[in-house]
């Protein structure tokens, strides 16, 4: 049997769409990656009755009902009273909820208030789920052989109490012992069509593997959920199905599991020992953010310019204003001289360039708004490629910082093959 | 009467956690604006007692639901069936609606299929919503005193749709002649506690007058909406509110309805006919980033440097490298020297420059993760201040880019006003 959930996100931010709801989302897929299947999402404002009538319902429903939101201190966080009236049980203080409080304030120097001791108040036989990040404490209540989970909603606090504590606790009361496992593979370079149709002649998906296409602009995720009856199986199973899609796709998988395009460029750089500086023109810093988020870029990145002006692609990049006069900011020769030129200043192993005209103006004859070149300067070549893309400003933006890093990446991964870098 | 809507968001990448619904919330917004309550948003996947059940619990508690999403071609978009059968209701052709989709699909010389023909089928009696922009109308049903609208789930097309049908034909069906007003001023530089303390002693709030705060990181919207009787009444009303805030807040307001610090930024710059040049280390990119996401920067914006190596510090920017060694990178002499080199090389009216350790790692004794300066040089001056930020690294890059360029604005706004700059 499937275990069926349900969640409720609760709070007037939510109701009133000043506030995305993330909550829900990722409780929805975690529970899917476990094989629960979430049934229904429910929102409601801070309101006591809608409250009631949202977890009255879904404990109907579902066999595993969790609730965020509204639990904090303020008068405003109702959910633990309108449960508790509406389960029939009495408020009473939990000395050990009372404690986390007391020395979460302790050690921020501040007087606890009534707000914060509300906090240590939960209906009776309640069990309580610890916070390690944040003062409010969840709660699991049992009934009529129901799990109802309440957590707060501080996205990060929530997250970490789902991990250490709802998803194992689920486990061990579950009846159906399947062993469950994910696992998403991080595509770019193909579109969801062309991907299908790769893999077109994989086995047959069932129950027990099925894989699905999650779009993200620019980005695919193709995920794979397996289950078993044992937790080798599951291993074994998902080890297979991901060995069969990258057999078909493998040009195109770039990480696993959420991993960024800049984070597996970054692992390949320090793999190889090999530097990088970046001259921006139409991605106007993209790229470079994208770089140095991930902790550690120091090691391989130098520097980026970003050269909006013409002047600056002189300055910095010693592009010959001939060529910027004669081609254009916006050509061929004046990527591949900003690649060569970033290369050459910084001393690094690579030089990486882009202009173009991300829009809505700057177009001109034969220059439509998504005209871009790419250059990657290495070794004692620069190649350059012409690029048309559509899109508004930022989605140009995005797409050519992908592009170019993702042909860094092509070129380590052949390098370190052993091969050459070929158009 | 207060109007009461619950919102219905349909598909199995919902449920599953593969996306995040935002027509949920873009309902709930454009609701809350016209004084419409939306006491709940339910989503459920792709199957038809799921859906139907939704409906007809929404239709027993609401005057208006929402329902979008499974409205296209393909066999899992079901929403039309559960609703006509729901509804006790006879599918039948809308030659109109089949009309639009064979023209759109000969625009794009596509055959027409057998799920494009489904798309012009709905329940008896249903009045059609046209789509401008894709393939699927939507409809109205009008049924029990309520208004149901099925709408498309794609966020583009529903929007649309909503802006230029929905909201016309609740407000001309409305027994409730009150009209609305709303406005989201952007506030930077104080906390929410902060704001919520200027503001103590505004007039008192009521059903017709009410402000909001929403935090979002850096940011907080303060957000008023009103009501009255008169288009004009509605009208005052909030220019009499947001001149009260205004008065109280006036420093920490850069922009109204979702405009960004950078566009702020940018309109000053313009303004004032003036250029700025960057030159980032710990922002690795981002205030680049930032400022030419908004379309015309290139009018202002002349160069960017990051800066990561120290060599590229004194290469691009003229560091002398006895500061660097002595007083570090990241210093308070190392961003002074930044700020005046990239004004220096670009001959901008601005040079802006940050240097800092966003972390996890980098942090040295007296030094730790967070440590941050900003520097701004104009005219003959240059002012750099310390900062202490707390977060992960992107928290921190943001956090700094936010500041930075506040510097900008803060400067720009003191000089049109004729003084001069204070620390």
């Amino acid at each position: 049997m499937d275990l069926i959930a349900e969640i409720i996100t609760i709070g007037n931010e939510l109701t009133t769409g000043f506030q995305i709801d993330t909550n829900g989302p990722y409780l929805a897929e975690r529970f899917q990656s476990r094989g629960i299947i979430v049934q229904r999402m429910i929102t409601v404002g801070d309101d006591r009755s809608s409250i009631s009538r949202a977890i009255r319902e879904s404990m109907a429903r579902a066999d595993v009902v969790v609730v965020t939101g509204g639990l904090g201190p303020t008068s405003d966080d109702i959910t633990t009273e309108a449960a508790a009236r509406l389960l029939g049980r009495k408020m009473r203080l939990y000395p050990e909820a009372l404690e986390h409080v007391e020395n979460l304030m302790g050690s921020l120097r501040l007087e606890m208030n009534e707000g914060q001791k509300k906090q240590a108040y939960f209906p009776e036989n309640a069990e309580l789920i610890p916070n390690f990040i944040g003062s409010a404490y969840g709660y699991l209540i049992k009934e009529a052989n129901r799990m109802l989970f309440f957590l707060p909603g501080v996205p990060r606090e929530m997250e970490a109490m789902v991990e250490r504590t709802i998803l194992p606790r689920i486990k061990k009361e579950r009846k159906n012992r399947r062993h469950y496992r994910t696992r998403a593979l991080m595509v770019f370079g193909i579109s969801e069509a062309e991907a299908d149709e790769l893999l077109q002649d994989l086995p047959q998906q069932d129950k027990d593997g099925q894989i699905s296409f999650l779009p993200r602009f620019p980005e695919i995720r193709i995920r794979i959920t397996v289950q078993a009856s044992s937790s080798q199986e599951a291993d074994e199973k998902l080890l297979y199905w991901e060995k069969e899609i990258r057999k078909r796709l493998a040009p195109y998988i770039f990480g696993v599991d959420g991993e960024t395009m800049e984070k597996a460029v970054g692992e390949l750089l320090r793999e190889a020992n090999a530097t990088i500086a970046v001259a921006e023109s139409c991605t106007g810093g993209l790229i470079g953010h994208r770089l140095t988020n991930v902790p550690g870029s120091s090691e391989y990145v130098d520097r980026i310019v970003v050269t909006y002006s013409n002047q600056a692609k002189v300055d910095l990049l010693n592009v010959p204003e001939d060529i910027i006069n004669v081609h254009g900011a916006v050509s061929e020769p004046t990527a591949h001289f900003m690649a060569q030129g970033i290369r050459n200043s910084a001393g690094t192993t690579f030089g990486l360039a882009t202009t173009g005209i991300a829009g809505p103006a700057g177009d001109s004859p034969g220059k439509p708004v998504g005209t871009v070149f790419i250059s990657l300067a290495a070794g004692n070549e620069t190649w350059t490629k012409l690029y048309h893309f559509s899109g508004n400003r930022l989605q140009i933006k995005k797409m050519t910082s992908q592009i170019a890093l993702n042909r860094v990446r092509k070129y380590l991964l052949k390098k370190n093959l052993g091969q050459s870098l070929t158009r």
